[in-house]
């Protein structure tokens, strides 16, 4: 298998081309940290009143320095809500708290139904809730309070004061979370029961550990959206990388290179090209939406359709890079603002990232190229991959932590209740979830057109009825937990 | 409420009066340490070998330091095992793991019908388990890692890296413990079902913490079993404060107190007599087991019958206090060994134990003395027992964490499943228990004349009906647990 670059980097640093045979995890919120940045993406407006709350820094040593506090950011909707009716929580992931409240509109359209209290509570180290301030990246011994299972106890112990301060203790709790957000919200559910009553995790690719699944799975489930769609298209994309890669021991090949993708500056390498389409074609399998929608870039429905039909139409005696690059430019540019890509991004100067963070300690996720995917072959080589993080924070992965912590499917079947995996199959991460229902409460909602978290979105008139359908399964399986609940008061 | 002194630092320091409104958790592992210590009673000779396991320091941060090993003691029994057969691992609690192998022989009597391999896991920060060598215990620093979710995350990594090694992945794993190794064991299965398929927790007080039971029911349980015997009993015991505290201000009194208690030196106050005494009865009551027994000291069978025996027989114009002391004098001195008794223990040069750390972090267990037990009435006032905490460790207490990480008994009714909760009405720990069936899988088992984790003694030919019952019982249940999963293989 031949080596490819590191993706795990891509959004902050592509020059710095370190060789590793590992492929980046494709989490939405740590690429959006990057947008925002680059583009200046104006806050939306939501309907939500910001609060911090004075939360422990390390639930699970007891030193003088674990009980500092810092402010954990967290929003309240309280327009629907009356006392002793249900909390919905969002456990917030890799990004600002309001990226997520304003890509969730599901759980506003929802709380009227349940005249619920929504609250969307920030993940530790992103947004506003940085625990050292402006320091918090600084090193590993900040940012070693970054990962999952204190993010979980700060739920915890946020959602126990709440329910006290509001009086209302007897609400009963449902936890709703996507993508990194939805593995904590199942989590959480397993982990602490007598807080949530029930989980809605969608999108959670929460098997995406160790050897749970095929490494090539993802990949292949981005092959898969563009294949089903048009064989053409696979083909080009998937021959697209050689002659990329036979650039780059050509002369003149770079200056050609930045003509054909229309840079606005001269490319160094052929490996940011190589990292632009990439992240084109894994993020609009991902948000293959069936709606116009603006998660991580404004698109139109189906743009996974869309990028086929643009590689369909170009003749087939123009290369299959320049039809690639014309594809993967409806991502970059649907709304037509940009005159010229800017394909080697400026270096971030912190150099850091919370979710590479997190993939470099818990979250490690192997994923490799199988030869039938539409992208080069390559493999995962763990060593690599630990030194690379070794280099990068001075510490070593933790590959069998997460798995040892949360388990695997196992865990679910004789123990857990009251938990929806929702995934759409268009959605690469769709392979690391739970597809099918484990028992009569752990329930798999899986959809052949739905996209990462779809359900989550806010309703719109031109939702298909299968989405609709989705939905109204969703508060069915929801109102049945809350009925339990009540019963049992 | 009269204020009543410290008896946290019972064991190790009697001297350091400090007065504070708080009474002592009196789990057997903290004393016996000291008994240890004072006594140098030789070591069992157990059927097993030890090993050491390569333990992570911290498996919540990241920090470098975080992955810093220490050795881990463990115990393994292989004598009745075949690969793929049942691993019954004993969660172990605050003190040396051989001292708790010696005290489960229940394990060893069962292991030969399940083909079980067994192994005995040493807690962190207790018997030769130090993260820190000597220096474990030095300050907070280092104790930090002392608490009871390191602890389960330790026995989590150091199963599945045997069931590795053994090459018996698919082998079931139960786990066990008494007293606070039963609290482990209970929110182990809770907390990492995925690991263990089920729990027998013998004497596990895990509703002891917050507002979950009155704060009373400890000391009234202790009474209890006095009253139940006798009332003159009771009536005698509940009379000898008084007449300890009149001579607390009697010239002479120091002396003719230790003439009394037959002392090996003189008195210093009549503080420590009283801790002897308060000591006697509380785990005289614990361990009122139905055969002779050496737990915490060598005993008859019914103690406290044995007790009660000799006050009712002492003419009722002897003081009180000399019959309490007569009463109390069974438990020093039942093997007929001492001539004097050491009432006022050396100070300890660590001047720290681990079971106070732990109690002055996360196991804050409220205990009060209410007017009906027959002991002093005292109350629990947090804010003084918070400040002997910060002055001892420099750590502030956080009083409801353990019910936030670990919930009550709601945690149970829908969630979790296969715990047997095994208790004794005459150990007073047994009213912070389960005492009444959860659910179809989640199972108390109450004996009245049970005593602390009595079921987990080794069988013996003078064990009454009830205790050959309840432990044909579990191990019935436990049959059931592995039938079940074997057939879901």
């Amino acid at each position: 298998m031949a080596p490819c670059l590191s993706f795990f980097f891509l959004f902050l640093c592509s020059f710095s081309a370190i060789p590793a045979n590992s492929l980046p995890t494709f989490f939405p919120g740590a690429a959006y940290q990057s947008l925002i940045k680059q583009a200046k993406i104006s806050k939306p407006k939501l309907p939500f009143k910001t609060h911090y709350f004075p939360q422990t820094l390390d639930h699970f040593t007891f030193q003088p320095k674990s009980s500092k506090l810092f402010y954990q950011k967290y929003l309240i909707n309280s327009d629907y809500w009356r006392k002793g009716a249900p909390i919905f929580v969002y456990t917030g992931n890799e990004g600002n708290i309001e990226w997520f409240a304003a890509n969730t509109g599901f759980m506003l359209d929802i709380a009227p139904k349940f005249k619920a209290l929504l609250v969307f509570i920030e993940h530790r180290f992103y947004g506003k809730s940085m625990p050292f301030g402006k320091d918090s990246y600084q090193s590993a011994k900040t940012l070693g309070y970054l990962n999952s299972q204190q993010a979980l106890a700060d739920f915890a112990v946020l959602i126990t004061s709440l329910k006290q301060n509001l009086s209302s203790e007897a609400s009963p709790v449902v936890v709703f979370g996507g993508s990194y957000g939805g593995m904590l919200a199942a989590w959480f559910r397993l982990k602490y029961p007598h807080i949530a009553i029930g989980a809605l995790a969608s999108s959670a690719p929460i098997l995406q550990f160790d050897k749970l699944i095929p490494w090539s799975s993802f990949y292949d489930a981005v092959s898969q959206d563009f294949k089903d769609v048009s064989l053409n298209c696979y083909q080009v994309i998937k021959g697209s990388w050689a002659e990329l890669e036979a650039m780059s021991t050509q002369k003149q090949a770079l200056a050609e290179l930045s003509k054909t993708f229309r840079t606005c500056k001269s490319l160094h390498s052929t490996a940011s090209a190589r990292d632009w389409l990439w992240t084109a074609f894994v993020y609009t399998a991902m948000v293959n939406y069936p709606t116009k929608a603006d998660f991580m870039k404004p698109l139109p429905a189906y743009p996974v359709q869309k990028m086929c039909k643009i590689i369909d139409k170009i003749p087939s005696r123009a290369t299959k890079l320049s039809r690639a690059f014309a594809a993967a430019s409806l991502y970059y540019n649907y709304s037509r603002s940009e005159n010229c890509f800017k394909i080697e991004h400026e270096v971030d100067g912190h150099g850091l990232h919370g979710w590479d963070w997190q993939t470099c300690t818990e979250m490690v996720m192997p994923m490799t190229c199988s030869k039938e995917s539409m992208f080069p072959p390559s493999g995962f080589d763990y060593e690599e991959f630990a030194e690379q993080c070794r280099m990068k924070y001075g510490v070593s992965p933790r590959p069998h932590w997460i798995t040892t912590e949360f388990g695997g499917e196992k865990v679910l079947k004789r123990f857990g209740s009251n938990i929806i995996f929702s995934n759409g199959m268009q959605d690469p991460w769709s392979r690391g979830g739970v597809l099918k229902n484990i028992s009569s409460s752990i329930i798999a909602l899986v959809t052949e057109k739905g996209a990462h978290h779809v359900d989550f979105r806010s309703a719109t008139k031109k939702d298909p009825k299968w989405l609709i359908q989705l939905r109204k399964q969703e508060v069915e399986i929801i109102q049945k937990w809350l009925n339990e609940y009540y019963a049992d008061l």
